[in-house]
């Protein structure tokens, strides 16, 4: 039923997106816009789209489908901008990593019978590196796509249509859909995606300033300290806007993480080193 | 030149050193011991050691070269039997972990020239997950092979011979031999690897607390969260004798890494976490 897809922004996420929905057997068109045309170029060449366009609003309104694949505050932006550029035979969809913002702005723009419809949605999947070169068709393959949701919204036929659709589409690109309000996704990704990043951007740093001069010393560490600092690698400008927008829930989890490696430390030596490690093994039991 | 080698202790590390010996072209008998039988007889299995014997001093008297494959607690009271038990034609070296209280040890026990030979080493490779069953042929393949060896030790002839000798395996498996005092050798590690494991404890055991209870939620943090996690399987019966032998600097080591999260913390919002992504970014830079 979607037959037309609008990819705005084709870095990793986009450009993986387009090539994961035709390796779905996704047999519209897909037509994509980046900020820059190099980027858009890229994932054309690469087959993730068919054509670049030139004007992001443009190519939104011409498709079924619009999907958002730029930061944050990007996406505030353009979907102030898609509010009023589209109809009641739209759908919006996005992948921005916190959607307490999103979620907001989706029922106060979109979202009613005679608007365009805004589905929030956010696939756990990416890497430490962004950029359309490193698209791949497999990356949302066995992971969650988590969507925010809000019963109350009161969509047009046509996009709660769309909605469904994309949600099979999801399904098909491999993921696991997993439904949850936006508060509580917000709150579940400080803990399971946002800590580990700060976490691995934290040891890092601090790497770098005990041995970061001597390169043979880095290496001593192995796969486990390779493992421990991928994210390291991790560019500020896609962390910046989640910073900004999940504070809080950043702030107490680091803090309730500073607080558990204190008390190791306090307690190398007593027997309560053995039930910390117990209770970690518990965690990776399945 | 050396032609018998003793393993005592075969789990995951003097298994896989067996096979990587014998791919690495080791021609002479390697026999094993273990505290438990079953644990050798699986090393026997696997080929890794020729031989199950069931007294250790009495297998390390007939052989060339002793490895001592067991907790460091367990390596310094071997090498106080040892001592008494061998002469100027034997080696014994090590995988410990820590090197200071073991290389003590080695110049007080060995080392001189009407003594045994002792190699203080440490080979950086291992599992989250110990036992013969999990032996590889290739786990010391790319590793550092660390060694703490004293300048001013005054081996017999044939001690030094077999320490050279040695080395050559060593290279042979496919490390590479880095020589550091043992004091800096503990330094290093709380950083590159201590640090790295309770680091990957207490973000594991905090995980648990916090979505311990919800299986399909420990999931959505994908690839990142299980790698940040993997250590968090090791068991504590491999740790608490690191813990006890190299407390000061691996409590360093936390406690620069609880700082370096406060400092993230209180810049969320700031520009100094840019500077935290780019120091970061630096660690991860080759």
């Amino acid at each position: 039923m979607i037959e037309r897809i609008a990819i705005l922004g084709t870095g990793l996420l986009g450009t993986s997106l387009g090539l994961a929905l035709r390796a779905s057997g996704f047999k519209g068109s897909i037509v994509g816009w980046n900020r820059s045309v190099e980027g858009a170029r890229e994932a054309l060449a690469l087959g993730a789209i068919d054509l670049v366009a030139s004007d992001a609003i443009a190519l939104a309104h011409a498709s079924d489908v619009v999907v958002l694949c730029v930061p944050i505050y990007s996406t505030l932006d353009y979907m102030e901008q898609l509010a009023t550029a589209l109809t009641t035979h739209h759908l919006v969809t996005d992948v921005g990593s916190t959607k307490g913002q999103i979620t907001a702005a989706a029922g106060r723009l979109f979202n009613t019978p005679d608007r365009a419809a805004f589905l929030p949605g956010h696939p756990m999947a990416g890497k430490e590196r962004g950029g359309a070169s490193l698209g791949e068709a497999s990356l949302f393959r066995g992971a969650a796509w988590l969507f925010t949701d809000d019963p109350s919204w009161q969509r047009s036929a046509r996009g709660a249509e769309l909605a469904a659709d994309w949600r099979q589409w999801v399904a098909a690109m491999g993921s696991k859909a997993i439904d949850l309000d936006a508060r509580r996704h917000d709150e579940l990704v400080a803990w399971v995606s946002h800590l580990p990043q700060f976490t691995a951007t934290a040891l890092s740093a601090l790497l770098e300033d005990q041995v970061g001069d001597a390169p043979e010393l880095k290496h001593v560490g192995g796969r486990a300290l390779r493992e421990m600092t991928r994210l390291g690698a991790s560019p500020f400008s896609m962390w910046r806007d989640i910073a900004h927008t999940n504070t809080a829930a950043i702030e107490a989890a680091l803090q309730a993480l500073e607080q558990r490696l204190a008390y190791i430390r306090e307690n190398l030596r007593t027997p309560a080193l053995r039930e910390e490690f117990e209770q970690a093994n518990a965690f990776r039991r399945d």
